[in-house]
This record gives C-alpha cells, sequence and structure tokens, in this order.
C-alpha cells in the first residue's frame, strides 16, 4: 500500500545526507497519507547507503504498524503526536544537524534576525522546554510532542505559519504540506540557525527583523496575496 | 533577441550554486546590453537545475517586460534602479551568501582590514539603512534600489570602485562591468565578509589597512596605473 | 597472518580522510585480535593513497613487530597501553580532527550538552593532563596511554561507556569493540566538539543535559534495555 | 630549460585550489634550482584552469626573466628576497588562505597551543610588520620580503625551522625544501591557524604548550634524531 507516499518519503529520507544535514543514521522523515490516515516513516537505525523504498514503515493513527518488514523509527511516537494536533502539515523531518541542534542546546529561540528567516518562518523558531522526569520515565518519544505542541500553544503560534520548533538539549523537528517540503524547511532552518549565531558574533546586540519587513517578506511568500520568486 | 547576453546570464545565475553562494532560489543575476537599452533577468522562482538559457527575461528601462515566457525575478525594480543610476555597470548580482547576510543581519559595514578587500573594493562595504513602512508598503523592491544609490551618495562612493552593498537585515548585491565580473565579486565578498568577521574573533579590536597600503592594492590592479596579477 | 583483520583495518584508516577526520597522514587505527592477542595498525608515515592492506604492521602484547615489512606507526605505545588496561575494546583511532584537537589544546573536558553526545558519551568526555618532562623523556608514547588510563581512573569513567578522550594540547583517541566502531566514534566525537564549542557560543552560559535525559538517551541505545533507532 | 622544474612548480600551483587554499588566482608558488640559480614561478594572473607547464617563468637571482612567455607573477620580488637570504629553501607559496589571512589581519603571531603545530613550527609563527609608506612608494614587493626577513632576524628565528610567515594585513608566506613541500606547509600553516583561533573561542586564557613537548615533537620528526611517523 502506498507505493508512490513510500518512494516520495524514502527520496525525502535520501536527501537528508544529501544536504548535509545528517551524520550517520541522526535523522528520518515521514509523509502523511490523508486517505487512510496513515504516514510512512523511516525504518529505525538503517544506514542511508541500504535503505530501500519498499523499507519504509506504514504507521496509522494509532501508532500501530499496519505494513513493513522492519521496525519503524523510535521517533515515531513524536510524528505520531505531530500529525495529530497540527492539522494541514503532511510530512514531518527530525535530524541533528548542528547548528540548529547547537540553539537547541543552548536552550534559546532562533530571533528573526532577517529577511531569509522571514521568507519561511513568520517570527522566531521556538525552543521547547525540557522534559521532566515524569515524562521521560512515562512516555520519552510522544511526550517530546507533547512538549512541542504545548510550545505552539503557548506562544500562539501557527504551525503552518511556523514550520518548526527546537527541542531543548536535542535537536530541530520541521514539517511542510509533505515530505519534500518538510526536508525544504530542515535545510532552511538550519542555514537560518547558522547565520543567526554569525550575526551575534559580527554584531554585538543586533536587534529583530521590524516588525513591517518581517510582514512584509513573509506575506509576499505566503497567504492570498503571494507573488514572490527570486 | 539578445541570445548571446541571455546565455551569459543563464551561467552566471548557474554559476551561483557552484561557488557556494545560493541554497535552493536564494539569489538572481541580471546583465545590461547598452544596445537596446534592456537588461537580461533570472526568472522569477525557478529551481536552478531546471533553469534554461531560453528562460531568462528580457526587461527595458521603464521595468517592462519585453520578452520572456516566464515572470521576472522579483527583485527586478532593484536591478533597474542600480542600471539606472550607476552608469558603467554592467552586471548585478542579488544573494543570501551566509557571511555576508550575517554582516547586512548585524546592520554593520564590512571594515577593510587586509589587502584582499583592498584589492577589489577601495575601503569598507557599507551596510544601507532599513526602509521605513512607507518605502516598504509604496514599492519595496524598487524603493530597496532607491536607499543603495542614497547610501552611495551620502558615503560619497563611486560604485565602479566600491562594487557592492549590503542591505540592512536583508542581504548583499554586487555588480561589475558584466554579468560574469558581478558574480565573481560576489564570491568576493563573501570571501571578505568570512575573513573579517574571522579577524575581529581573533583581534580584540583589529586595526582597518593603512591608508598608504589601501591606495597601492587599489591601484596596482584598477585604473590606468594597474599592473598586478597574482 | 590475519588477514581479514589486516583488511578492516587498512578499511577503517581509508575511512579517516573520507570523512574528513584527517590532513596529510595526521592519524592512525589498528584492530585487535582475541585469538593471537596481537594487534594489526598502520604503518608509520604512509600516505593514505599510496596504503595497502598488506602494509599492516602486526604488534603481541610485548610491543613487538610480530610481522610486517614496514615500521608500525610511531603512536604504537600508545595504542599498546589502552588495549592492555581497556579490556572489551577492539579497536582504537588517534586523529588531529580539528574541533576536538582545540577542545584539548583549551584543555577542557568536552561538556554534554544534548542528547546526540548522550547517545553515544554517558556524560562529558574528559581531558587528560600534560605529560610532565621526566614522562616525556622516559617513554612519551607509552606514557600518553598511563595518562589516558590514570584519567580514566581518577573520573571512575568506564571506558566502553565513554569511548574517547582529550590529551592535552595534543588531540583525541577513540575506540569501539572493533576497528570500524572506534572510526565511527571518532566521527562522533568530532561532531560533538563542534556542537559543544558552537553551544558555548551561543547560549552564554549554557547548561549540561539533565541527568535524567542523559541516562534516558545513553541507556536506551546501550546495555541490556536498549530499543533506539533513528 | 628547467623543464622537470617546471612540471613540478605547475604542479605544486595546481594544488593550492585542489587542497581549498586559494580563490581564483590568489596565489603563487615557486620552485628553486640550485645549479643555474634560477626559480620557476607562475606567471601573473592566469586562471588556474588555464594553466600549462609551459606558461610557467624563469627568473634569475637579479630578478630578470630569462624564459618565459608570460609576465612573472607581481609578487617574484617578494620570492627573490626570501630565496636570496634564506639559504635551504627550495620553494615558496603565497596564498590567501582564510585563516591564516584572518590571523595576518588581526596582525597576530600564531601562538603554538598544540603537538600538531610543534609537529612542523618550533614555536610561534610569526607575523611580520606593516611597510611604511616610503617602503611602499620604493618597492613594494621586494620590502615585503625584506619585512619578513627583517622579523626573523629580529626573533632570532631560523626559517629552516620556522616554514613560514604572516605579513600583516596581507596573508601568509610559506616554504620548503622544494615547491611540494612548501604547499604541504602551507596547508599545514591554514589548519594550524583555524585550530588555533578555535582553541582561543574555547578556552578563555589558553596557555602556549609547554617548552619539553614542543621540544620533544618537533625534534623526533627533525634532525638527526628523527624518528617519527604516524
Amino acid at each position: 500500500m502506498l507505493e508512490q507516499l513510500k518512494l516520495e518519503v524514502y527520496e525525502a529520507n535520501m536527501a537528508l545526507p544529501k544536504y548535509g544535514l545528517v551524520t550517520f543514521t541522526w535523522g528520518n522523515v515521514s509523509g502523511f497519507d490523508k486517505e487512510t490516515n496513515c504516514f510512512v516513516i523511516k525504518p529505525s537505525g538503517v544506514a542511508y547507503e541500504q535503505l530501500r523504498p519498499e523499507d519504509m514503515v506504514v504507521v496509522n493513527m494509532n501508532g500501530e504498524k499496519v505494513e513493513g518488514d522492519l521496525k519503524y523509527s523510535s521517533d515515531t511516537a513524536t510524528h505520531l503526536a505531530l500529525y495529530k494536533s497540527f492539522p494541514g502539515i503532511g510530512g514531518i523531518v527530525h535530524t541533528h544537524s548542528p547548528w540548529a541542534t547547537s540553539w537547541a542546546q543552548a536552550k534559546r529561540d532562533i530571533p528573526c534576525y532577517g529577511t531569509t528567516h522571514a521568507d519561511y518562518f513568520y517570527g522566531r523558531i521556538p525552543c521547547a522546554r525540557n522534559l521532566t522526569p515524569e515524562e521521560i520515565a512515562e512516555d520519552y518519544e510522544g511526550n517530546t510532542g507533547v512538549v512541542i505542541i504545548e510550545t505552539f500553544a503557548q506562544y500562539q503560534l501557527n504551525p503552518i505559519h511556523v514550520p518548526g520548533v527546537l527541542c531543548s538539549n536535542h535537536g530541530p523537528f520541521s514539517w511542510g504540506k509533505d515530505a519534500l517540503e518538510a526536508v525544504h524547511n530542515a535545510v532552511v532552518l538550519e542555514e537560518l540557525a547558522k547565520m543567526a549565531a554569525q550575526t551575534e558574533m559580527i554584531g554585538k546586540n543586533p536587534v529583530e527583523l521590524p516588525r513591517e519587513q518581517l510582514d512584509k517578506h513573509f506575506l509576499r511568500k505566503h497567504g492570498e496575496n503571494a507573488y514572490y520568486g527570486q
């Protein structure tokens, strides 16, 4: 089942090493199918060089394996939680890409310092809190999703407008309308994380992008009045 | 029309990913034709892998499309403003190359710390101010050009001697006698931005290149007494 | 003798330049054979492009060459000391990979700032002290091993749980169950060193990973209750 | 004449872009011939992709072109000054490699922070002073050599033991027994410059390598008691 989506999710997974976002197996991508209400995800611990489209695992909204010979990624519960709470997203990526992970390890939101950021993320990229010892013991991967959702609720963020997040001391998740757009946003997030760190290295107290420029850049690319392409 | 220039502008655009200056479609190059008083520019939002010479768009000095099946780059109005005000330039490049963009996000001029810089830019590379809310609302891309021109007037800079600029919170523009030289200067600008940031990381309060060394380096490569080649 | 192990150690050595861990000949890998109680190591000063599997040198537990036409690596005495004192390790790598070496030059342990670190190293990666003038004069390479072993005893670390170390003003050593896992851990160590430096650049006073998250990540991948694969 | 040396110098020049040390034409290599007391150097301003062995220019100890269709590199006078004053060197390299240039722009000697440095350079890598306006006006390239030689005399350094230097606000020169060793040392210098900057980023006040470790590392690789190879 879902052969076309498996191929797409396979290709999206293979794009992670191509874009330099992962070392070894440090990442995973999934893609969602609205018809069957299932998602397709990378199997657990398989090296990218050995990965094949048919290795992808199909999972339903109860977190049960529907099809696949291999175990699904250990991060499946996080993906499941996000698909349940963020309607409209069709693909999710998790990596340990170095600059985004460094911000996550510093437990800081990534400020919006420029128009490159504003073209994709409508304001700062939030950093979700650490899990409590109880949340870790109970359901670590599932509660990672819960804490992300809590962060978006607290900050009153629309996940369609802010397609990514950092998890404290861990790393980034990003998403999009499908698996390939989620990978695209993972590449962007890493580039923004690098440039924000360099901006703070060069400027002593850099200020964030003025509100009117943030609106201009985000809204010329997104929503009903979009017109932009470089 | 302008088939030769289209090919040149196509090749200059393709050089941007080759030199590592762009992620996805984050950049554009144009080239000017003195005969027809038109310029050729990259179409809007096309991926570099799919770009073809015949996709290039021809634009006149009123900013009207003269030839081309696709929409011209959204930054066309900025290119137009620069061609109008900076006589003698024949090519323009815009990128979000990471080090130059980081200086732009820190809203700082790039100081001239060395002879590598002096070989190409006759003094600091200026950072133009942010646009006002009114300038953004009225004509964002056109006014981006206006603010660049204002900066060169204020600082009394000759655009032939300082072939590039940073736009606050945005990124760099560079130019040259043709599209390929503009790309060459974009590569140089990124390298200078990187080395200037590293210089400030290594030296606590580095000083700029002495005036006599700036003159020696710039003038042995440019103008009527030039003699230099490494 | 040990033709299979020679091939494996050869391939592990060739993986060092492939992963960008070495410049010129700045590194070496060895692999241990339980049957014969010997180890196979890279010969001294041979360029990677010219290295062949049959060039590998076989050394016994007295540090004597058992087989091989070439001189063994000058760091052989360090490898020997580690194999003697750290039972259960089957491969050792030494490199001058740039970020790990920079931490070693700053004489600092690498703090555990995130789950990427916790997935492989159960807490900070220690930095062993400098050798005394007497230790250098007596047996520099052998005493480099002695000081590493002393560090693990002092900090009460299990070398299976912390598969690597920094040597002050020198560089990293890492190990694993075989030569390839030792190389894998060398790649991880370099990535962790880079991200820890970036974390301190971004956060002013970053705190280490909470204990419960360290336990969760290390123990879901290692030991009898392991279940994790990305 | 000197066909073999021309080929060697050509290959050494081509190694600069291969090792990532040069952008465009920002570098040059020469090689010395003891028999004829001439040296062979890269021609001026030729792109690396178009360079051919037969383009190399032969220059004598009076700085006169002895053979070659093209103009010699503009830095020829610096090479000439070094060959005259530093007997025993057989090859010279000049680049604008980014980390070494950043130290030169910060006008700082590169401290010896580790054994990687001590394996090649017997102590700090000095940074020569800026030229005076008179020295620039009189003979810029020749006086660049004079100031390097002055620095080695002042610091009482043996150029065989310290095979490289930084020129304030300019960039590095390195040398060796022939052109290829000079390139080798240029690669090492760039790597040491990078790691020294990172060491100061990680450690707040890092201290230099203890004297006994400097002696051990330099002397186990150089001089009559050398025995080392990794």
